[in-house]
């Protein structure tokens, strides 16, 4: 059971679990394989709460003969029932935590990387991707989904190293996506020009933060890398959704993930990292907000290796200390790529 | 050598490294003591550089005889000389890096703990920290001075256990204090009451976030806290700045500092936090821009246990996941204070 908080001072908003029973160990427990008895293998699908959504040949939900699965996580921080109720404490507010938390089970072998698995397998988890943003938007309560993965327990992964992304749907656009939005509507407003088509022309010409390049995706290592080995990667086509890229650009992006996460993995030594798909948010419930966005707005995915910890300097702040400069991280990727 | 880049996207500010040399490796190295070669214990002051500071009973610099020593960071990630100059990078804005780094040294015995010294002491670390602001605010390229602690590696301390404290000088007002700011502000136009001083009334009252409560300070764990165990420490008479506590306060704060640091040890196991002080801005370069801040801005401590390793989903969204209630927090910290 949760809450959703708002920090009056700073508006942050924040998921408080009001159940106090689970209080937590995790940062005593280490990451396992549980091989034996991962309940993400395929024919332990009696483990796991029923499928949402599978890709399969034919084969019964639920039981084996399936490419890339997605289940409800089991134990959810936002509530898939009610409606959306905001309160007053004191001088505080309140809103009930209502969202979706999925989990896909990126391939049915017990696998932890995923340059292991082959472009096709990608494609299909990429693919994957995009039938859950679909299906979620189609709930007017759910203002953003994000996607992301979570590799190694440094990265906030849990116990089960089986590959995975997490989904979930969001009741608000959250903070870091409306500071993306805005500052490319601003941009946009100045100069009619999407600021991110803007860096990636940049980057292409540069070449000095470029790690890979194709005719669909461009890899940068952004000029203000928060993170040591910070990596972007774009739609080198101005495109506001994920949800309208073609299957040959899928395809594109599969080999690109591919290839950067096994740079990063030989770089850095298998290092913990997050993938964060930063898509539009739901536009059906807010049209006109939104207007611009179709022009000022380029999804992208971010993937930050977490091998820097980060210290009371950056809670402090919001300000990060980067000590490799991305031109550096780029020059490193592009010797194994 | 480092600059500060802008995130033209989400105007964040990055300190970036430029000097490829030092490749980290710091996700493998563990915490060692070092007791027998530590560079901050009494008697090797000449492994540090020279010290811009010492409470001394009138012994020479950079020998024995102190009980509190502040040096310069001996890696420091920005200059101290120079001219602030801003520059553009194509579409990007860049700023060189100046500011200060410097490190408290917070007792000649080594130490890890600081509930470990006694009241004394700590008051005297408390004392320094005002000695280094209103140094540091001489300086009117400093728009801010940060004074924080980093206990444990997955809080972000270095390899050197005995306790110290850093200091930040920087050239701007981080945009986690101009939240603040912005937010205190707001809500004083509107309510004309200090929003800090509402929200210490609201939990005195309530008392179910009340960890800690005296004449001088209060102790609560905040409704939307983002961390598991989050704290925060106020001044219960307003305050805008850290520097005009009273001595009588300060020894209030001291005791404070130490059962509630105490108490975290002991709930969490010597767990890994930040402790971050939140004091207002240097107000002597700009002081008209921030007219108000004598009456709506409240100088804290944030203390930030680090026992939640953040995952995709916070780095995503800036919304936090936390599984711990304040509630809860704030009843296990009672129980053994």
């Amino acid at each position: 059971m949760s809450e959703v908080r708002r920090d009056i001072v700073t508006d942050t908003w924040v998921i408080v679990e009001t159940d106090t029973s689970h209080f937590p160990k995790d940062h005593v427990i280490e990451m396992v394989s549980m091989e034996d008895e991962c309940p993400f293998c395929e024919g332990r699908e009696g483990l796991t709460p029923n499928e949402v959504y599978a890709i399969r040949d034919g084969s019964d939900p639920n039981t084996s003969g399936w490419k890339v699965r997605v289940i409800p996580n089991k134990a959810p921080i936002l509530r898939i029932e009610g409606e959306l109720t905001r309160t007053g404490v004191g001088v505080y507010d309140r809103v009930n935590g209502i969202g979706a938390n999925e989990v896909i089970i990126e391939t049915p072998k017990h696998t932890a990387n995923l340059f292991e698995l082959d472009e096709q397998q990608i494609f299909l988890i990429l693919k994957t991707y995009n039938q859950r943003i679909s299906d979620l938007h189609k709930d007017l309560r759910f203002r953003y989904v994000l996607i992301y993965k979570n590799h190694g327990r440094l990265a906030g992964a849990s116990t089960i190293s089986h590959l995975h992304s997490e989904v979930i749907a969001l009741p608000a656009t959250p903070i870091r996506i409306k500071q993306k939005l805005s500052g490319a509507k601003e941009y946009y407003e100045y100069k009619e020009r999407c600021i991110f088509c803007d860096i990636i022309q940049q980057e292409i010409e540069t070449e000095e933060r470029l790690v890979y390049n194709d005719p669909h995706f461009v890899v940068i290592a952004p000029y203000a890398s928060r993170f040591p080995f910070e990596l972007l990667i774009f739609p080198r086509r101005h495109s506001y959704t994920y949800n309208d890229m073609t299957d040959a650009a899928c395809k594109s992006l599969a080999l690109a993930l591919k290839k950067v996460i096994r740079a990063l993995y030989k770089v850095l030594d298998n290092p913990p990292y997050n993938l964060i798909l930063h898509n539009s948010p739901n536009l059906i419930p807010h049209k006109d907000y939104w207007l611009t966005i179709k022009d000022d707005f380029h999804w992208h995915i971010e993937v930050v290796p977490r091998i820097h910890r980060t210290s009371g300097f950056e809670w402090g702040t919001g300000f990060y200390i980067n000590r490799v400069a991305p031109e550096f991280a780029a020059t490193k990727l592009k010797e194994v790529l």
